[in-house]
């Protein structure tokens, strides 16, 4: 049956979710005797590190947007279908869609996890995460409307209101929204208004622990905090949020209330598995940790299920820290589990086996704002503006691999030419589904309540 | 009062509409010795010659779209207002936005068309137009969740209506789409699909009258018409459409009724002038024509009222051609008349005179697919590669000059350094206004019902 040298029709590898880790084991499984069908509930692959820029203006949404169909044009054994995974039948080996019925003999899962609020899910439409491209229109549609109204509002009080801008959660998606707003507010926009001076607009970003970027080593968290200080941005640490209400933070820190004003609260904080972790677990009887996502084996299979793997974000792969702290959410990771998940099953076919996964740490990056960021490649650790060079180039590799930004960017005048068409994403679908890839700050950072 | 060189506050000019008429008049008023102030619903200038191509997915919104605020950053003397006028006090010259009051010396009225369904409004959701961002952006997810639900779609009869695509009225914006289209069904999408093949999918252009580009002469149409077919799109001319349903088109020609299955039903017909011509019209009796335009006087003021002018699409400048016809709906002749009613300011605050405007054709051009375009430039007219190629250059030379395009687009990656946010475009406001800027086609297109 894994054998596809006979006539029996090929083993048919269904990939549920299209962010990295499911799209490396799609293009890993290119020359694999096996049909590969990917299923996502959008049309279209997001470079989610990015996200915030178009959160703050820099990017548009197809920037960072790659077609999943362009992308997978030339991998004649797989098929792309849009659509949303209701059901799982394990016994049966069939996965249930909301329009139709799929049987495989292979399922990866690799849907990913979403921000939430700790239960205060009322928060959500006061303090937008940043998950989905609606989710960064809205906060960009947010952010400009705030100066708009500065520009007009005549009350001081409510001018102030306008101009403070609070981000909850200091992983490195706070940090980053953290600096862009802040270069957005005191360069970018500077000599763009006449009535206020966007310089005046105050940038707060609040951690629950003792420092930002809870994933990095301190002294990168202390030189991150000093580049964001320099930006212009307020860090408040060992901070935790008691309450959101419109236009008003309510904040704790040690035995101090405080309550901060303001028009436009962003939310960087908190993750929980994406529904499909849920299905799985529910239909396999397979574990799950506290914030729903899949406890795997060391071949990020699930117990008694040799042929069901779970990838990227939604495991939680225990097997390679001794203190058993799972693997951080983060792109690297679900890319490796990707391409793993590939040559295990091409391994199979051939009746051989493959050594548990472990994850290669090539480092972290986090990007703090213009010319400013902190690499960690464990062998040395360093910030400032060669970190901030890596970065770039790093994120423009990854871009350029899937064949947007740069290539995109300086074509697009000849996409006549190139026949390309980089801006397909389907937006605004009704209830935006979150479209899940890796994120990679939240579940470290305690924002209680 | 219109002299400047006093200690009387600065002359106030008040430019309603940030299209290329009322933006090209705030920059030609740059060195005069006035105040400025540009309202729009919007915060960006939208290049609306490019729209088709965000809603066919070639580029993103933000490409097409310039911040007002950072296009006039360093006019010191003009400042920018994001708000809508909802009435003009001509006597006392006041106009109230929706949140406060101003006093003007001049009144530049440009807030443009936009289109509508002859009375059938109902046929709007089902039909949508295309003149906003938003407008596209719906069109863009319609196509492409047509492909995909045909690639799902079983039933023959239901997949066909899936991939038909039908385009009412053959003006510019209607031969554009319907080019787009055909190439990206028969070109760009080819190879992405397992399921249907998108070389099958029909697009159908439906013109009123008997030829495409009414604008434009005879000779042109009947290339552009032949372009067409050579792409794939079906032409048919001298075609009413009658009735809109859900995935049903009624088309009658001649004695002929028939009726077209279409999930895909997009509207290029039809203009109406925008509120501001009645709500200015009503202040001021200003004659209007059918539309609704306000029909100027040869120095682009209205009766009575030498201190307000009315340029753009609003504008109804009967005064050039023998027949009475109007100026069409083009940026050209928004831009000029942008340009003349500075130049007429500057020459009254030195007590002098202007002769009547008059608009200087430098030709129409119109694109139809790739390599394919058609030319009038009055002494010479052409089409094919040589007229695409002057298209091309000319959209991207007016890109240019509004800052991002082409130089967005390479310098995308170093916009830290450049300081640069070219997509700072909110959209989705709540029912998102239409943004009045030109519109090329439709009001020559007598699609009757």
């Amino acid at each position: 049956m894994l054998n596809a040298a006979n006539n029996q029709p090929p083993h048919h590898v269904v990939i549920v979710g299209g962010g990295f880790g499911g799209l490396y084991a799609a293009q890993s499984l290119r020359k694999a005797p096996v049909k590969v069908t990917l299923i996502d509930k959008r049309n279209f692959h997001l470079f989610q590190p990015l996200l915030y820029q178009v959160a703050t203006g820099g990017l548009s949404a197809g920037d960072i947007s790659s077609p999943l169909r362009a992308v997978l044009s030339r991998h004649k054994n797989t098929q792309v279908l849009m659509g949303e995974v209701t059901d799982v039948d394990p016994k049966q080996k069939k996965i249930r869609l909301n329009d139709q019925e799929l049987s495989y003999d292979t399922l990866i899962v690799a849907t990913g996890v979403s921000h939430h609020y700790f239960g205060n899910e009322q928060w959500a439409e006061k303090a937008p995460g940043l998950k989905t491209v609606e989710n960064a229109l809205d906060i960009r549609r947010r952010v400009f409307l705030a100066f708009e109204a500065a520009e007009k509002e005549t009350d001081p009080e409510k001018r102030r209101a306008w101009l403070n801008f609070v981000i909850v959660g200091g992983g490195p998606t706070g940090v980053e929204l953290a600096g862009a707003l802040a270069e957005l507010a005191h360069n970018t926009l500077k000599d763009d208004f006449r009535s206020i001076d966007t310089s005046e607009a105050k940038i707060l970003l609040l951690e629950g622990i003792d420092r930002v970027l809870p994933p990095y080593p301190p002294e990168l968290s202390a030189k991150a905090q000093a580049s964001l200080e320099d930006l212009g941005v307020t860090v408040q640490t060992s901070t935790l949020v008691t309450n959101i209400e419109d236009n008003l933070v309510t904040i704790r820190r040690g035995d101090q209330i405080e309550q901060i004003p303001s028009q436009t609260i962003l939310w960087a904080a908190g993750m929980k598995a994406s529904k499909m972790g849920e299905i799985l677990s529910k239909a396999t009887g397979a574990p799950c940790d506290r914030a729903g996502r899949v406890i795997v084996q060391p071949d990020l299979t699930i117990p008694d299920y040799p042929n069901i793997f779970v990838i990227g974000d939604l495991a939680n792969f225990p097997h390679q820290y001794e203190d058993g702290k799972p693997l951080p959410g983060v792109a690297p990771v679900a890319m490796q589990e990707g391409q793993y998940v590939a040559n295990l099953l091409k391994k199979r076919f051939k009746g051989e086996t493959l050594p548990a996964f472990h994850y290669k740490d090539y480092g972290s990056l986090a990007v703090i704002g213009r010319h400013a960021a902190v690499v960690d490649f464990g062998f040395i650790k360093f910030s400032g503006f060669l970190a901030w060079l890596i970065w770039t180039f790093v994120h423009i590799f990854f871009l350029i691999e899937f064949d947007n930004k740069i290539l995109v960017m300086i074509q697009w005048g000849w996409n006549y030419f190139t026949r390309k068409r980089g801006a397909r994403l389907i937006t605004n679908q009704d209830a935006a589904p979150p479209i899940e890839v890796e994120d990679q700050s939240n579940y470290r950072t305690p924002v209680k309540v």
